[in-house]
C-alpha cells in the first residue's frame, strides 16, 4: 500500500537528520535561543532582503496560526478566510479558542479577493459587530491552487488601503514558489504580507515552521505569546536547526519542485487518459474525478483521501506528493488508473 | 564553556536518533494515529499495569499542561498549585490564558500537602469565587525535591475525598522514579492520580511528553482539544517512536539514573567541601549555596542560573545534569569549586 | 420625529416602575437571591408546568446567549445559528470570545430545519474539526418569522436524537407567543428545549432576561459562571421583581399582543397600498418594501432602520413596534406611507 | 431583622426612580447612545476638568473591571492587585476568564504601594512569565480603607515610570471621596490615574458604574469591547439617566457622605464601648471586633457578615452603610450591642 494521502506521511529528508546527528552533543541555549535558530533567522532574512523582519521558528501550523493571530488581533478583531481555508474548518476552532471570530466568504479556486473583502467590510458596520482585521490566505491553498504576483499586489494594496493586515499560511509555500506558472519569491512576500509563514513539516522536516513578521507594530513581545500558546520548544534548536539545512543551499526548493515535479506526472498521466481535475492545480496537490469504480479498486493499493462526489458515478480524490514521492510509485498508479479496460 | 543550566542543551539520545534513521521512509498516517504511536502507548498501559489509560503525546511541557487543563476543566473550575510549581510562574500565564485561574499556595520545599489544599477549599465557599478543581503537582519537583509514595497517597485521598482531579507534571518524572529514596512508580502513579505525563524532552528525547489519562471521565474528546490547543503534530510519529524507543527497555530509567548519579556527584563533592544547598534534593537538580566570588570565578568555565540571593556574601545556584551530561565535566567542575583557596 | 427603529426606546411600562417604587425601601438579599427572584421563579416555572426548571436573571441578550454557552459547552463544541441570528453577526463575537466557534447555516426566513443542521453534522466527522454541539434559534426571529408547534418538535426531535442541545434565544419570545399563527406555549418550549431565555427588555422591563434551563445536566454550577460572565447583579431584586410584575397577571402577553397589533396595523396599512415585503412577518418587526423617494420622505418625520436594498428604486425597511407604540402614531405614518401621489 | 450587610440591600434613592418616572416615555436611542448618556458623561468631564476623557457607563463592577482588562491588555500582560482586591477574590475567576493573570500582593491594608508593586517587577524578567501592566486598586478598599492624595500620587509615578496602567475600581468611590481625611477629587483622580469607574451601584443607583478612560491609547474601540462583553445595554438610558440625576448637583457626594456619617456613629459607639477594629476605616465599612456572644444576639435582630475569627472568644465583623441606612437602625444597633451586660 503506497500513499498518496499526505505531504507528511514518511520522516525528514535524510540531509535533515544527518544535520541532527552532526550537532547533536553540542551544548545550546534553550528555547530557540539557539545558535542554530540565530543562524537561521539570518540566513531568511538575506534570502528575504528583508534585513528587519522577525523570524520565529514553531512546531506545526495550527499552532503557527492561532499563536500569530492571538499576538496580532485585538480581542474584537476578526479574521477573514475563504471558506476552504485551514483555519476556517480543519483547526478545531482553534482560532475562536483564542477568542477571534474567523468569517468565513466563498473563495474563487480556494482564493480571496479583493472584492470578496470588501463585502465583508462593507457589511461590518459598527461595534454590534467584530471589526474585521486580518486576511488569512494560504499559498498554495487547500485545493492546491497558487496565487500569481499580481494577485497578491491586489490583496497587499487593498489591506494597506482598509488597514487589514495580510497573513499567508505557508505550509505549502515550498510547493508555491516552485509551481508551474508562479512569479512569486519569498522577497515578494516578504514586501507584500504583514507575516507569514515558511512550512517546513510538509516539505522535508521533521516539525517546525518558521514565522515572518514583517510589520514592526506586529513584532513587540511576540515570543511571549509564543511561550503562553505552548509554541516555544525547549530544545528549539530542533527547529532552527532544520530551518538552517533546508535553507544553507536549495534543498528547501529542490524538495518543493520534486513533490510538484512528481505531482505534474500524476496530473498529465491522467489527463492523458482523458480525466478531468476539479481545479488546475500547478501545486503538489492534485484533484482528479475518477469513476467510483476504478477508485475501489485503486484503494486497494494506495492510500489517498476522497474528497468529494461530484456524481452518481463520479468521484474527486485527492492525490498530494511530497520530496520522498517516488517516481517509481507515481508510475504504478498511472498503470494502475490508465490501464486499458479500466 | 560547559553547560550545567538544563537537562535540555543537547539534542536527543543516540538511540532516539537510530530510531528515526531506521524508520524515516516507512509511511504512516499523520496525527498519532502512526503505528509508533500505538506501540508506544500499548507498551507504556502494559508497563502501567493499567490497561484501559488513555495515552497522547504532545510535543512540550507547557502545552501539556494547559491543553490537560483545559480539556479537563469547566470555566469556573481551578487549579491549585505550589507557588514554585511551573504552571504557576514559567508558563506566562499559559493556564490563564485558556480561562482558569491558578491558585498559588505556599509549597514545603516545593510541595503541597493535603492541609495547605484544606485551607483553599475553606476559603472559596461560594459561586462569587472560582471552584477549586484540579491539583497540579510536580515530581520531582521545581527545587528538585520528589514526592514519597506515602506523600502521594494521602493527597490522592485527600483529592479523592473532596471531588478534586490530581494531575502530575512529570517534566522530569524519569529522575525522580530513578532519585535516591524514591518509593513510587510508574504504576503506582498511574493508580493514584487521574492524569500525568512522562516527560521525554528533558530525559533524552529530541521532544516530546506521553500525556496518560486514568480517570475515565477526563478521557472523552481528548484528541479535539488537543488539536485546537495546537498539540496534534500531523508527524506524530516523532513523538511516538522516541517514546517507543525510550520505553521498549529500560533506556527512559537509564538515561535518568545517569544523571542523577551526576548531580549526586556534584553535590556530594559539594558538600564535602562543606558547602550547604537550598533543598535535599535527590533528583537531577540541585541547589547548592556558594560565595559570590566563587560563583563568578565559576561563571568563566561553566553555564549555570543564580538562582537566588542567599546573604551579601552568598548566593545560591542551580546545577542540572542530563543523560548527556559527563564525568569528566562534573569532576572538573568539582576540582574548580573545591580547589584549595576557593 | 418618532421612531419605529426598535422595541426599547422607551423605558419601562408604567407597573413596572410602580412596582419598583412600591418595594424600593424594602431590604434584600443581594446576587439574585432576593424574595423578588425567588416568587418570579416559582411563578415562572408554575407557568411553564416545569417544576424542576432553573430560571435565572440576567441583565441583556447578549450577555444571556454567551454565558449559557460558556456554562453548557466545552471548549471543542461549537453553535449551530441560522446566518440571521444574532449570535453571528450581531454581537461583536462574543460568543467566539468564550472560545467557540458558531457555525452560520443559511436560514429558511431565519429559521433553522434539521436538514440545514444534518448537513453540518455530516461534514462535521472528526477532531479536525469543531464538534457541534448546540443550535440556536430565535424565535421570533430576527426578521420577524416564528416558528410553529411541528417545526420545533421537528427541531427538538432531531437535537435529540443526535446530541444537540436545543437553544431558544427570546429576546421576542413574547412577540412570538401572541403573534397571529402561533401554536406554541411557554410549556411547550420548556418541554421541547433545554435552555431558553424569556425577554423581558424588548417586552416592557427595563432590563432583564429570564434563562430558563430545563435539562437538569446543564443546570450544574450555572450561578459560578453567571458570576464569572458578569451577569449576576448586586442588586438582582431589580430583574426579579420586573419578571414577577409581568408574569403575575398576563401583563407580559398583553404587552407582546399590543405590539404584535400595532405592526399588524401597519402591515395591513401598507399592504392595502399595494407594497411587499421580505419575509411575512406576524410579530412586532416587519419589513415592507417601499420605493426610495418614499423613504427618503419618511425618514424626515420617523426613525426607522434601513434594512437592504432592493432594486434601483426600492429598499426594505424595518418598522418595530413595542408596549409602547401608540395607534395615533401607527395611523400618522400610514398616513404619510400611503397618501396619494406617494 | 436590619441589615447591616452591605449598600445594595435597597433599591434606589427616591429622586432616581423619579428621574426614571419623568422620562419614561422620552424615546431615544438604545446602546448608549441615548441624550441622557451623552449629557451625564459631558457632566462627569466638566466635573473632572478633564475634557477628554472617555466615558461608558456599564451595569455593574465585576463586569467594568474584566471588560476594560480585556481591553486595554494584550494577552500576555497581566494585572497586579492587592491580595485583598475583589477581582482576586471576588470575581469567580473574571478577569481569567478574559485570559489574564491576575497577580496577587499582601496589601497593607487594603492598599497597594510601589514598593509591593517594585518586586513583582524584579521578578518578572522575561518571556517565561507573565507582563505586569496594568496596576489595580480599590478606593476605597475592600476592607474599608482609603488612599491618600500622597499615595496615590507616588503610586501615579512609579506606574508611569514603568510603563504600567493604574486603574482604580471605584465601586465605593463616592464614601472614598467624602470619608474622613480624604484629601482626593474626582479631578485629581483623573489625572493620576489612566482608568477608574464611579460606582453606582452602591451609592444609590439601581445599577450602573461609570467608567472613565483618561489614557488615549485605551480609548481605542472600547465600545466594540463592550459589546463583546455583554456590558452594553439596549437601554442604555437607563445608566445615563442615573448618573445624570447623580451629578447633576451633589446628590452622589450627598448620599455617601451619609453613609459614612452613619459607619461614623457606629464606629464611634462601638469604640466608646471600649471594641477594637480589624482596620481603621473612616468609609462605609467598618469591622469591629466583638466578643462571640454579642455577635450570636446581634444575629438574631442583624444582617451582617461575619469576616473573620480572632481568637477563641472573638471575631470581627463587617457592618457597611448606605444612602438609605437610618439613624435610628444605627441606634438600636448600637443599643443592642453596648448595652450593660452585653
Amino acid at each position: 500500500m503506497y500513499s498518496f494521502k499526505n505531504d507528511y506521511s514518511e520522516g525528514a529528508h535524510p540531509r535533515i537528520l544527518q544535520a541532527l546527528l552532526d550537532t547533536n552533543l553540542i551544548q545550546e541555549e534553550g528555547y530557540g535561543e539557539d545558535r542554530f535558530s540565530r543562524q537561521a533567522a539570518e540566513l531568511l532574512r538575506e534570502r528575504m532582503g528583508c534585513h528587519d523582519a522577525d523570524i520565529h521558528f514553531l512546531p506545526g501550523g495550527t499552532q503557527t496560526n492561532f499563536t500569530a493571530i492571538a499576538a496580532f488581533l485585538r480581542p474584537h478583531e476578526a479574521v477573514i478566510a475563504a471558506d476552504t481555508g485551514h483555519v476556517c474548518v480543519h483547526e478545531t476552532g482553534a482560532v475562536e479558542a483564542t477568542g477571534h471570530k474567523v468569517i468565513a466568504v466563498a473563495g474563487r479556486e480556494g482564493k480571496l479577493t479583493p472584492s470578496a473583502i470588501r463585502e465583508v467590510l462593507d457589511f461590518h458596520t459598527d461595534e454590534h459587530m467584530v471589526r474585521p482585521r486580518l486576511v488569512y490566505i494560504s499559498n498554495s491553498t487547500e485545493i492546491g491552487t497558487i496565487y500569481s504576483r499580481a494577485e497578491l499586489e491586489d490583496l497587499s494594496r487593498f489591506c494597506r488601503d482598509n488597514e487589514l493586515y495580510l497573513y499567508i499560511d505557508g505550509a505549502r509555500l515550498g510547493s508555491a514558489l516552485t509551481a508551474r506558472g508562479n512569479d512569486l519569491s519569498l522577497e515578494a512576500i516578504a514586501q507584500l504580507t504583514d507575516a507569514f509563514y515558511i512550512g517546513g513539516t510538509k516539505n522535508g522536516a521533521l516539525i517546525g515552521e518558521a514565522l515572518v513578521i514583517c510589520r514592526p507594530q506586529l513584532k513587540e513581545d511576540f515570543r511571549f505569546v509564543m511561550k503562553q500558546r505552548g509554541a516555544m520548544l525547549a530544545k528549539g534548536r530542533l527547529l532552527g536547526l532544520q530551518f538552517l539545512e533546508l535553507f544553507r543551499d536549495d534543498l528547501f526548493f529542490a524538495l518543493a519542485s520534486h513533490a510538484n515535479r512528481m505531482a505534474e506526472l500524476l496530473r498529465a498521466g491522467l489527463a492523458a487518459a482523458g480525466y478531468r481535475f476539479l481545479t488546475d492545480s500547478p501545486s503538489n496537490q492534485i484533484f482528479p474525478i475518477l469513476p467510483n469504480s476504478l477508485i475501489a479498486r485503486l484503494e486497494q493499493k494506495y492510500g489517498f483521501y476522497v474528497w468529494s462526489r461530484v456524481d452518481a458515478q463520479h468521484s474527486c480524490i485527492r492525490l498530494v506528493t511530497s520530496w520522498a514521492t517516488t517516481e517509481e510509485a507515481v508510475r504504478a498508479f498511472l498503470a494502475d488508473a490508465v490501464q486499458p479496460g479500466a
